[in-house]
């Protein structure tokens, strides 16, 4: 009488869905297992770092609070009375590899990109005994318990999963897997950062990209420079503090987050004007249209020794606020005309003998230096390998942007490349133009779908001799047209989709990844990240029946 | 000494940006005026209705809460040095025209749609006398405070205006502006619906058209068919129960707003089958884009005689539920293949002798009379009378959605016509493809941004001699991809956009728009509505810089 009902209920299990990304690699059963009342994680690691034990907290809490019913009609009802003669797990044991310094979670977050230890293996036997997670790392073990947390659901008061045993041996594809938010065009409280960063954390995200001014407002408070934004911030209430800095980028990296700053130029950089107009070419000036892709126009004046010291000065100091590796300078869509109708560019050129492009040169090769000293290997925007003849070390960053073509050009000039194209990746397009009196459509448009992000391929048209040279991608939120009120829900869960394809690897099956991402957003929304719905609920109760051929 | 500075104050000042939607007529000056710390609303009005009394209450607390700085750089703080030596305002007076009957808001607000009253006067006076609100009825009184609530700005704790006097008349252009919400393809808690009755009442909708369910889920409790919701609601909680709808009718009615109720019938009916399987048919039918739009498939049986008499059962009992005078029956996209395969449908038309259209006809001549004994008038979408031939009372209201294009052919038939066409008016499209596998734009792309909505014209097409048939509009979300998560950002300050055309008429400029939009988004935001940045705020705070042509 026992075996057509074991039948029935493995059919009914189905799988895993909730693994966001998906593993390396996993097996299941088809045992239930519920977490006792005494559940608890122990961390096997001498002097464990706090950040460490701070990780084991917070699983504790998701695993009480996650409240999680499976997706699928009537949640958990079908599977508790397999639940109620499951057997029960006691205990989790954190162990870290033989030989394995012991260094905090934030440490090793912050290594240079590309040497940081991920990789993790996590046992849940089926028979209650301890479940393990060993890594190389305590940020492996970070990721670890992260995948451990989406394990289980609840039902009638049981935490349980109904696939044990469960091994998976795990690592990502690709160090770099980011999020890139602006705080310029419009201002994000810390709060808003630290909920991102708790988003970004739990799909194993390692890198918050974080643009922080841009032409219309500078909310960075930076030591030497506070003028910039006291002038040039929106409001004495937007504006990041360095004890602001200080707690995101240690919130940051307890979460297994680097922290790299972006302080674009040349361009940009209008609201420089407002503490130091002397500094900026073509400020305001009209019709923008003719000096800068959006208003206001404005920008450094690259030619001036004075401009390029400041801007030198003020790059060093803000390195000197974060403790990442890396930094970006900026240098997208730099508009010629600015320059060419600045009489003070006009007349240092003229000075110093100097192109356009060879002042654009020395800048660059300035400002890097001075980001160097202090410890800091510089990113960039893609025009400045492909449309600029500027000299870069070798090991520079290069974020592309315009188009998911242009990485293939990068590669092939040797750097190191970050995928953020704005035809994959750019979460804002679609919402329309945002200047005022206009009715076209957005510039990017369409909206870039989580299914659209989700089959971008890393190494399309990258030669297998250049394949290393991909240290992975980001998506980004450029925020004319966002706010507090619409950060989560412009983000998640479409942003899980690049989180996947650079940790998991590309060529996800979206018919098999949306029920993960269902169950993903709505895990999230439990924990207080507005995750949108991305169909109607009947759909995320009947993984499949909402594809095009069932 | 005194001249030059008052001119420079005037041309600062510029104009009020926070009306909206823009009165019909309206005249301001240039005079600071300070709201007196005592300020008090007067209500003139023998034994005043309570909900007149609530809004009363409601707009001295926006006054004291909103803290709206004026969008300019530097907020208020050029206007204080005149503030500080203004007038102060001491009393509002709310009074009826002579002879007007005392009737309640909400009383005023069910009336059936075009006999409504919410004309009023508005008078502020520049030397501190009272200023004055006189209307034909308590709800052209709520549309007077609402105004009255959009003139002030705060800043250094003075609440003022610069632009005393203020006189203005005011009248809607059309009876009818909507807003749809679809609470079926996912679920909204009543605090979020009363949450949208806010923000629809601040820009003085008139109608909240509810299509409560379709055919993923049945979350209204109806007396005597208590089993759609048990059966076909998510989950327990996911039900709009009798008490309710009540409180949302009442609340929505105090706020001046009418609550079309919408079961859209015969189509959009699948989840009746977790109920009543014997009334739907093909349901869950796969592939289902063989047998409906989108996921599931089924609809009622409308040859049945039985599946006649339930629905118009059910819609008598729903009817009972809603004080207004219309309620919708839906008819949009019938889809023919499922009654084809369906053997009881086949079985009842040959029985019956009659055609799928016939039998169509019948179910909608049984239906409408069910809802027009319970008093009311019905609404359906534009299908039943553009593409099938049903008897239709004189009287009915079409709810324009497929295209704008289409409006002019239901006029021509001679019925009454609300707008709501998915190519001005639609929320949610440009979203992209929510179908699982497919990475398609959604079928309405693009995004529908604020200009587009603001730029639609409601007598396109339509002739003079048809123009009293246009009702007014209604902008619309359904919820494939929407939830509580991302309800305001999705709808606002996006829905007003049609507030204003159908209240104030159509031909706004954009230009002069946008800067008046722009506080009310922020007033919106400043009352806990997350309205969304509709461009950088450094834009916001600088009108006019952000068109093409600055």
């Amino acid at each position: 009488m026992k075996l057509p009902c074991l039948l029935l209920v493995a059919a009914q299990f189905s799988r895993v869905f909730g693994l966001w990304p998906q593993p390396r690699s996993l097996q299941t059963g088809s045992s239930a297992l519920k977490l006792a009342p005494t559940f608890n994680i122990l961390v096997n690691v001498g002097h464990a770092p706090s950040d460490l034990e701070n990780a084991v907290s917070r699983t504790k809490t998701f695993l009480r609070s996650d409240n999680l019913g499976r997706l699928v009609v009537g949640r958990g009802a079908s599977d508790s009375a397999a639940v109620q003669h499951a057997k029960s797990l006691d205990t989790l044991e954190l162990s870290l590899a033989h030989g394995a310094a012991v260094k905090s979670i934030t440490d090793e977050a912050r290594l240079p990109i590309g040497t940081r230890s991920e990789e993790y293996t996590l046992h849940v036997p089926a028979d209650g005994s301890s479940a393990t997670i060993t890594a190389n790392s305590t940020l492996g073990l970070l990721r670890g318990l992260t995948t451990f947390e989406q394990l289980w659901y609840e039902y009638g008061g049981q935490v349980y999963t109904v696939e044990a045993p469960i091994s998976i041996t795990d690592s990502p594809a690709y160090p770099y897997r980011g999020f890139m938010l602006d705080t310029s065009r419009n201002f994000f409280p810390v709060s808003d950062i630290k909920r991102t960063l708790n988003a970004m954390s739990w799909v194993k995200m390692s890198e918050f990209h974080w643009h922080v001014s841009d032409s219309q407002s500078f909310p960075l408070e930076v030591p030497g420079y506070t003028d910039l934004a006291s002038k040039g911030a929106y409001a004495p209430s937007m504006i990041y503090s360095p004890s602001d800095v200080q707690d995101i980028v240690a919130y940051a990296g307890a979460r297994g987050i680097d922290v790299m700053i972006e302080i674009d130029t040349p361009g940009h950089t209008a609201i420089i004007s407002a503490a130091h107009p002397e500094h900026v070419a073509c400020a305001e000036a009209s019709p923008w249209t003719t000096f800068a892709n959006e208003p206001p126009a404005g920008q450094l004046r690259l030619a001036s020794a004075a401009t390029t010291n400041f801007t030198a000065g003020l790059l060093a100091s803000v390195a000197r606020m974060f403790p990442s590796a890396i930094m970006s300078t900026g240098g997208d869509e730099l508009n010629t005309e600015c320059y060419v109708q600045d009489p003070e560019t006009q007349a240092d050129l003229k000075a110093t003998g100097r192109s356009l492009e060879q002042a654009l040169d020395v800048f660059t090769q300035k400002t890097h230096a001075a980001i160097r000293a202090e410890g800091k290997t510089p990113a960039v925007w893609e025009e400045m390998v492909l449309d600029h003849n500027v000299t870069l070390g070798n090991d520079t960053i290069v974020l592309v942007w315009i188009s998911s073509a242009n990485a293939a050009a990068v590669a092939a000039k040797n750097f190191r490349l970050v995928h953020g194209p704005s035809d994959y990746f750019y979460l804002d397009c679609g919402a329309g133009e945002w200047i005022g009196d206009d009715v076209a459509n957005s510039w990017c448009d369409p909206f870039k779908t989580w299914q659209k992000s989700y089959t971008f391929d890393p190494l399309a048209n990258i030669s297998e001799s250049q394949a290393h040279l991909v240290l992975g991608g980001e998506q980004l939120l450029w925020t004319e047209q966002s706010g507090p009120e619409n950060l989560d829900s412009i983000v998640w869960p479409r942003a899980a989709s690049s989180a996947e394809v650079f940790w998991s690897g590309p060529g996800g099956n979206l018919s098999t990844a949306l029920p993960r991402l269902h169950d993903l957003a709505f895990r999230m929304r439990q924990r207080g990240v507005k995750a949108i719905q991305l169909q109607p609920m009947w759909c995320a109760l009947r993984p499949g029946k909402c594809n095009l051929d069932s």
